[in-house]
């Protein structure tokens, strides 16, 4: 049984469409799936709901809303119309978290500060929808290698300083191993996010990194990160939701998606489960 | 004119020789030139304290002591026992600092904190023996990207709770544009670091990041960095020694010496200098 709380984050097995990602998740006997909206928009939300519901798979995630950083106008609009239609397609799906991915830098704009800012801005400005549709919002902080080009928000404090602006309830953050390992004092900060943990995902970091810093994720065991103690951490702090693999890497994707999801069903029982 | 503050790490042009290196600069007015061991290892230390005298030009720094991180007995000491030739040898080239790396985790351990404390516990060693010779131990914070195999040490804040710990005269900290310009706060940490900065790096973030990540830094200018609020904060902080480039790129290494100290120069007095 590899069931319980470990969850597929469905790019893990990026070629594979919605349905085989669900037969993948119960041919391996896990009860949870992270989706993206790309696969759901593929067959459409209300045919990808019923699939879900089918499978009888919880929805430990939906990736992704956020892209917060444009700086114009009529971008900033579309942005928060997206992630509105986001909101919508996490609540139909039942999803324990809509991840929100910050985003970069605009094209030519080194303002970081800036940046930063327009992204609490932005989510002040969802909290009220979200909060309408019943979906909790997940900040995600990610790795500095992504501070430029798709997320300004680089650590867990940082993220926690935004989250803890509004209700527990509407926004929480995303805990992720490759994103937070290297932060100092991470434990502390897992200790202070508590009940705004609202998705634990791992994978691990590996050296050298790949040249394709987007694919740049391992199978957990084959980098660098203690999984033991991060993951204790993180149930000190009281978690008690899904622990979802989500794993960027080209190898993998050319492997069979049952032979992958073997491998990180045995890697999770080794390397998590005791510490959870 | 653009000596003054300008100051050229050599491996900025990697595959100069220290001779040629300071060629480079003095044809290039520049007064300061941050040295390698390595290159002066090639013609013998006494030979390099020379050809530095001779040519007039300040040694802005010496790279590098450091990488502290190995957990096994005879691989402590050695590195000791390397980290007090380096602090000779910055004495004889009277270096204004010798630049610390951290050191990464060593094969097949993911203890990060326990790495982290032998960071401290080594350089509470090196301390006497720097201010015996009246060498600065300068500390370097690294970008996360390099936090597993090459510096466990990942932010301002966390060098500074080291450097504090020891007499402002021995231990201070490097800020080097490229590892820190993400990090949250960090303004806040220059102005804290104050007298402790003995060295202030530059070199730019370029994205997408060049796939081997130990050369993937940028001419300044080419990448995401401003260079302007960054540089406002090292001078507000009170730093008024030299400004060193230090850029690992291979494409820059494939270019005339003269080309890259021209352009190099030009970049500072465009975006760097009206800051300082």
């Amino acid at each position: 049984m590899t069931g319980g709380r470990l969850s597929l984050n469905q790019r893990t097995i990026a070629n594979a469409s919605l349905a085989e990602a669900i037969d993948a998740c119960r041919a391996a006997g896990l009860t949870s799936i992270g989706v993206w909206r790309e696969p759901v928009a593929e067959v459409g939300l209300e045919r990808a709901a019923e699939l879900i519901k089918d499978s009888g798979l919880r929805v430990s995630s939906l990736c992704r809303g956020g892209f917060f950083t444009a700086a114009e106008p009529g971008a900033v609009e579309r942005a928060h119309l997206d992630n509105r239609a986001a909101i919508e397609e996490a609540a139909r799906l039942g999803a324990a978290t809509l991840c929100l991915v910050p985003g970069g830098l605009p094209a030519g704009d080194r303002d970081l500060a800036a940046a930063r800012a327009r992204v609490v801005e932005a989510i002040e400005r969802l909290v009220p929808y979200a909060s309408e549709q019943g979906v909790v919002l997940g900040i995600e902080p990610m790795n500095p290698i992504y501070a430029a080009d798709r997320g300004v928000i680089s650590t867990l404090g940082q993220a926690l300083d935004i989250a803890e602006r509004f209700d527990p309830a509407v926004v929480g953050v995303i805990v992720d191993t490759f994103h937070l390992w290297w932060e100092p004092g991470v434990e502390a900060q897992i200790a202070r996010a508590a009940d705004r943990i609202v998705s634990y995902q791992i994978s691990d970091w590996i050296t050298p990194l790949p040249p394709d810093t987007l694919l740049a994720r391992g199978m957990m065991g084959d980098g660098h990160i203690d999984f033991a103690s991060f993951t204790r951490a993180v149930a000190a702090a009281g978690y008690t939701g899904d622990v979802e693999v989500e794993i960027f890497n080209a190898d993998l994707w050319a492997q069979p998606y049952g032979t992958v999801v073997q491998t990180l069903s045995e890697r999770f029982e080794q390397l998590v489960r005791p510490h959870l």
